[in-house]
């Protein structure tokens, strides 16, 4: 009988933000896989860390960060198949996943590539969005309120239309993008309420004003455009 | 010295997905509050129970479900008043928060009037958002996608305008809008990617597509419009 792929989010850093089912999955694994951006260590590896047993076999993808999607692509083939090896021999495999599975998380390239053929399950994870508003101190959204969430490296233009329309924002993957998202924001006449959060609940969080934000923001960082916590007096 | 006050999130429903941390607080607590909705049991207490150590002190805000915000404001200054008077006498106080605390959590109530005179702690928990995406198998985004999200109660011509321009979407609070909601999705004829999802990783979980969706909705469900999983190949 084959063995079942499980998909599990680890939260934004913090390992005890891991859920109870991410935390027994990982402490009794076999075989686990995760992720490593090409030529840094593996980010989801590191949170999950103390969990992994002793002697559990590892699958590390690695992925490398180019606009073109081919080679990444080609990284999520190979790992897929040195996964479904495992799994065809009966084992299952424990993927690790920061933040979440399914919200901006690599694991949906191998869902996409192997939920056809094998049992797959996915144990959602804390994202981000909500560490980092907690963190802040800046409640999302309430009500009836929505909530828009783009990424940073979208074209200037089409942030600032869509930021424009929007009640709270959040943006994601900030990093190199971090001039071009302010001076969007700042044209909105919106830097009074944009904060600047990186390495939620991780050693070296930042958070500050984005007027504050450092020039060179790192891959983990985000911007958050709230209503702050008065209104929802 | 004044006591802290945490508000912690406890997922979806699915015990198992509460994070550690959430479940050391709990299970060390001697003061914990939550509110229920007039006339029903605490969704938030059902999730933790079994964490809740016997002798714990309970804060229980009974929050009538009106359209005028102005009980439930009451109920919400009451609850404060309350919790405000054990972190004064010295203890800690473990808010019970479904979900995550900030994203359309009632903890930002608390929050907007307590956090200004006591040390006050967030501990994000796993959203109803992933937590239906993983079960439904759909991803919610990727790359550079934009993610909306939107309640249900928003007026019929806003969550078409709304709808129409985004990318992935998810609206919550569906309940009674139900038939509303499906309304403008197939005005944009957009129900084939359309699927409902109620009680997710709860008993009685279920998850069908729009068009099969039982006419009357419970308030936990929600509706997911993504593009499904190929175009992540
Ligand atoms: C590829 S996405 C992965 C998101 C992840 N799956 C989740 O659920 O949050 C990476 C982006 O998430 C955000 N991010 C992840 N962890 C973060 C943290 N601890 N603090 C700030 N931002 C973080 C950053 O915007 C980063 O560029
Ligand atoms: C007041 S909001 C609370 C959201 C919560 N704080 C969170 O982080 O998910 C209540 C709405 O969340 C959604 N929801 C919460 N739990 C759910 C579940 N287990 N299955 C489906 N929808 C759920 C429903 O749309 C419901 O109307």
């Amino acid at each position: 009988m084959a063995g079942k792929l499980y998909g599990v989010g680890l939260g934004p850093g913090d390992p005890e933000l891991m859920t109870l089912k991410a935390h027994r999955l990982i402490s009794t694994a076999r075989v686990v896989a995760y992720p490593a951006l090409a030529g840094s260590d593996s980010f989801a590896r590191a949170i999950a860390a103390a969990a992994i047993p002793e002697g559990a076999r590892e699958i590390v993808m690695d992925v490398p960060m180019t606009v073109e999607r081919g080679p990444a692509q080609a990284a999520y083939d190979a790992g897929a198949k040195r996964i479904a090896e495992a799994l065809e021999a009966g084992e299952d495999v424990i993927c690790l996943c920061e933040g979440d599975p399914f919200f901006y998380g690599s694991f949906m390239y191998l869902y996409a590539r192997l939920a056809d053929r094998f049992e797959v399950e996915v144990v959602p994870g804390v994202t981000s969005i909500t560490a980092c508003a907690g963190r802040a101190g800046l409640p999302l959204a309430a009500r009836n309120e929505r909530l828009t969430v783009l990424p940073g490296p979208l074209p200037e233009a089409e942030l600032r239309d869509r930021i424009e329309g929007a009640e709270s924002v959040v943006v994601m993957k900030v990093g190199r993008h971090l001039a071009k998202i302010r001076g969007v924001i700042d044209g909105l006449g919106l830097s009074d309420r944009a904060v600047y959060v990186e390495r939620a609940s991780l050693p070296g969080e930042r958070i500050c004003p984005l007027s504050e934000a450092p020039e060179k923001a790192p891959y983990f960082s985000m911007i958050l455009l709230t209503k702050g916590a008065d209104p929802w007096l």
